[in-house]
């Protein structure tokens, strides 16, 4: 990869491990059709000996899922695994030079203690990786070749907050936000829960892990605040209900001081003028304007004279949420367009 | 039992063998709520220990689920298990005189080869017993005090094709029936496959079992027809959508000679003068028309000059077609009101 | 109605005026059960002439909507019309000592100013009637005949904080409440909006009205807070999802001290001990334990230690967000059992 | 278009006429990412003056639907017209030498006598237009400018049944064909009626049209077959169901004569065999296959031993039922390959 030459004159090869699951597919669908990539091999550990078709018949594809046998021969590797398995398989990855864009939470958060607590998991300090989230932290993606990829609610709670965290020139004081967030069911993978069955979910919805949910470290820590800070408080509620795909999350953020509508319209616009995949709306936000994109549709829905915001954010949680943020970012390091192969 | 009281001074007890799935939850709903009964034990055997509540919170019922040990101190027994299961419980039940109600297939078909073609499992030619199919076999079921409680395809086409096939004076000469039916995804009972996961069956329809579903046997023993009949064509194609309850059947029936719509509508009318729960209508029939009732409403859409008819049929199949029917047998053996506890 | 008589010997006579829409078809269904009313008349405007069968066929109904033309020969008098309706009707019957009881927005707020600004509609000061909501008003519906009944959000909403506002002894202090809802879309009424079909809504979210919907001062009114209370903050945010029945509430609140859990449990028990048709849940709460049910579900989904509360409570929006709900008011003021005709 | 150039080197300009329904929105939608064509004018009538976006937030569009004034201006033109209002269009742009597909049913049955009955409109005889179905009839299609694109329900039966109709060497006679199947909702168009609404069609199914259905006529005139012949008896029975996109067709055909599974295998893949877009199954299709593609599949799913044959076939009823084959056609008109700006 050394040696970068023009996009219509090589194809970098990629490989998928972990590809079965609902992201998995999702980026074999993408990567198949991405014109500066060639797909070389799926890995699937409980799969193994299936073709793509077999699994999911809309992608007519006769790829053969494989064992990983530790193979480095691909230019790039995608890893959209269970948490915990990715950390066994990416330093050696990533010291053979590969690039390597990770899907899972293992290398998200860079305070072990809360890693820990939030996954379950014991981790060493070093596994982290720049946090391949392209509207915040573009010039660090440019410069390194292993990404983590942020998780779904992270993206759509992240987006719809950081220009009021990071955009302002803190004349803004948020003494606290309270998100909820719906999530499609295939958020949960594919799975094979009985309490993900139609019969359970269909005309249901269901919150979980109220404040125990592992994506809520890693949104203090994009935003830069802490659950440690005792002026600010977080509150984070996730639920699913009766839809395949989406993520909408509704942010109530309350300043200490009375806001501008126009002054916060400005602030948003002004964080995301670069931003090709974030859409700032006028009017509502509706998960259907964005399923089977990769764009964040974000609409400030209410600013209140004594200083409440509410601000509506939506994603497709498999492609904004999961595959299509991970080819965004393997399109920023290959230095190739940001929108290469994401628009649909 | 015998020395029948009045229903306000007698309540007959009542369990329930397999109780914690969707058609025994839906029993344990229904005669909570009947008036002539009392609910004495819930059986289930994975689920053990548990109350209902735990499982099914909207019953509000702190009764518990437990293993069944051969109790037969009660006056009346609900079967909901697995196929095959029953075939060991009811005859102990009923050599004790207690009222049986089998909601299996295990002792629907008379014919032992078709029995074990279709259910892929070996039974004694003995075990069938009453088919409780309320608008065709009245008088046997009051007759007896154990049945075998019919499918919740079976019935929703049973029900469509009757007066055709039993109704009428044969001046009807029927050369080829083809339906299908698309069935609510709880008809596959409480379950953790993946493929009946929400974002499977979301915006889907999948057939299955073409021309081997169980219920087909079912369906023609109680038309009195058979698959063996060389001058008769019975074409039967299942399948499951994205809804969680209902039965909604299409039958395109072939007949040898013109047909006559005003005949066809009377001879349907004529059939189900007394069932209370046949609703003959005149617009088309719609799955919401009978979702949470124990209804079969039937619509006679097409009949066309070169006779051709075509049916449609719909039901609960959690009520009319499973527990609710079961109530109904239960009410025409005790001698109450067919209708008794199942109007809601 | 005068000189009570028991139920066994005395059937009240009901009539619903606006008959045709989703509340009132679940009028119809119950009270056409009730054991101590008799369904007199059903009076719709567009639908006149229609029977209930034509619209609701799941009904088996077949009396016929007719005009309202001022009768008064009921005891009983249900209106379910569209906001702005009922303030022309209520008066006359009120005063000729009907019982009245009017699932509208028109009588429920005792502040006029507020009533015009969220129904963009003028009412005169003294179009006040008690507020129907037995778990917080049980003694004042007791002792009148005319009850307006709580839209199906404030239902929702203030259930799950009443106990913290009115049941303590304001050792705790609130300082911000930020509400979410996702309702099902019957919610809309029988509706024809584009916006509302069904492939505008399946696998959609959509917030609406975000700080400016009329149930906020309702919920404020019960509470006995004010928007104009400088020390308080509350937001709330609507949304429908793709569902029909149900409405999901996410209420997170900010109190300024820390709070331990098991006061704010036994807070909550104490002040619902008494409520039959309120469920404090150990787990989390879902759609599905209270569709087609009266029941509001309760549950404390987090307390931390620095004083952020979440609760979830769920409704059926047809049951006690608004029929179950009017029926369990004229239970009361009839001095008959609060659930009778409820529980199914 | 006269002398024809690469594709890389020249854009052909196409407008959409009928614009802002489903289908010209999925259209617009391929149209704007298709290599060989440039988007030049939207014509909307009802919705003029609105942009894409805020019909369609998802498609980023900020075109302007615009008032069609008989602009000639565009080398191709797509109609999307209600069925009726083509006719009076396509004869001008035809003459003018535009390219031409309507997605209409105006010019698809030569029989006018048919086309008054079914469609409830006179029209000329001579407004026949060539039946745009490339797997039919790819070599007329290449020889014109002017396609009538066929049906979506057509599509999906055609497809299904053409190999035993048209490809055999008629020692297969076929006396008669039952079909069913579900549509989308999406089918009927962007809509505001009632029964179409979220509530109305959550949980539901409904039969429509039985035996009325316009695409009937235009099946049976692609099949080379008559309602007229006496020897053969065709039904259709289309349904709506909860789902937005998705054609799903279950097709019983009852032969003379047994038929042989293998032979049968043959008949297809042989009829297929390069037809991109059509896909044989060995295993059941399901619409999630082949929703937001471009392809039919099929599936043989029973062949008896007496001459009975069961088969499924789906599509997305926008793609390949409607505005993918509209492209498809247009692909093979501009001889540039078929699946161009096709696969996604």
């Amino acid at each position: 990869m050394a040696g970068r030459v023009s996009a219509s004159s090589k194809k970098y090869s990629v490989s998928i491990i972990g590809a079965s699951g609902y992201s998995g597919a999702e980026l074999t669908k993408l990567l198949r059709l991405h014109p500066s990539v060639e797909l070389k091999a799926l890995y699937a550990f409980s799969q193994a000996g299936k073709t793509v078709s077999e699994l999911y018949p809309s992608l007519s594809c006769d790829m053969v899922y494989r064992q990983y046998n530790k193979e480095q021969d691909s230019d790039i590797y995608f890893l959209a695994l269970p948490h915990g398995e990715a950390l066994n398989i990416v330093p050696a990855l990533a010291d053979a030079g590969r690039m390597v864009i990770d899907l899972s939470g293992d290398f998200r958060l860079k305070n072990t203690t809360e890693h820990e607590r939030f996954y379950k998991q014991i981790k060493p300090s070093e596994a982290v990786m720049t946090y391949g989230l392209p509207e915040l932290f573009l010039d660090e993606i440019r410069a390194v070749k292993a990404i983590s990829n942020p998780g779904c609610y992270a993206t759509s709670i992240i987006l719809g907050l950081a220009p009021l965290f990071l955009g302002n020139d803190l004349s803004l004081k948020i003494s606290s936000v309270s998100c909820t967030a719906v999530s499609g069911i295939s958020g949960a993978g594919r799975s094979s829960k009985t309490e993900l069955s139609f019969p359970e979910m269909s005309e249901n919805l269901r919150a979980y892990k109220v404040g125990t949910h592992q994506h809520t470290p890693e949104i203090m820590q994009a935003l830069g605040t802490s659950a440690s800070d005792p002026s600010f408080e977080f509150t984070f509620t996730p639920m699913i209900g009766p839809l395949v795909r989406g993520i909408y999350s509704t942010l109530a953020v309350q300043l200490e001081n009375p806001a501008d509508g126009e002054m916060i319209n400005n602030l948003y616009k002004n964080f995301y003028r670069e931003a090709p995949f974030v859409r700032l709306r006028d009017t509502m936000t509706e998960i259907r304007h964005v399923a089977y994109t990769n764009y964040c549709d974000v609409h400030i829905a209410n600013v209140t004279k004594n200083g409440t915001l509410v601000i509506v954010s939506a994603i497709d949680n498999l492609l904004k949420g999961a595959a299509g943020q991970a080819i965004q970012n393997m399109n920023i390091m290959l230095g190739i367009e940001q929108t290469a192969g994401l628009l649909f």
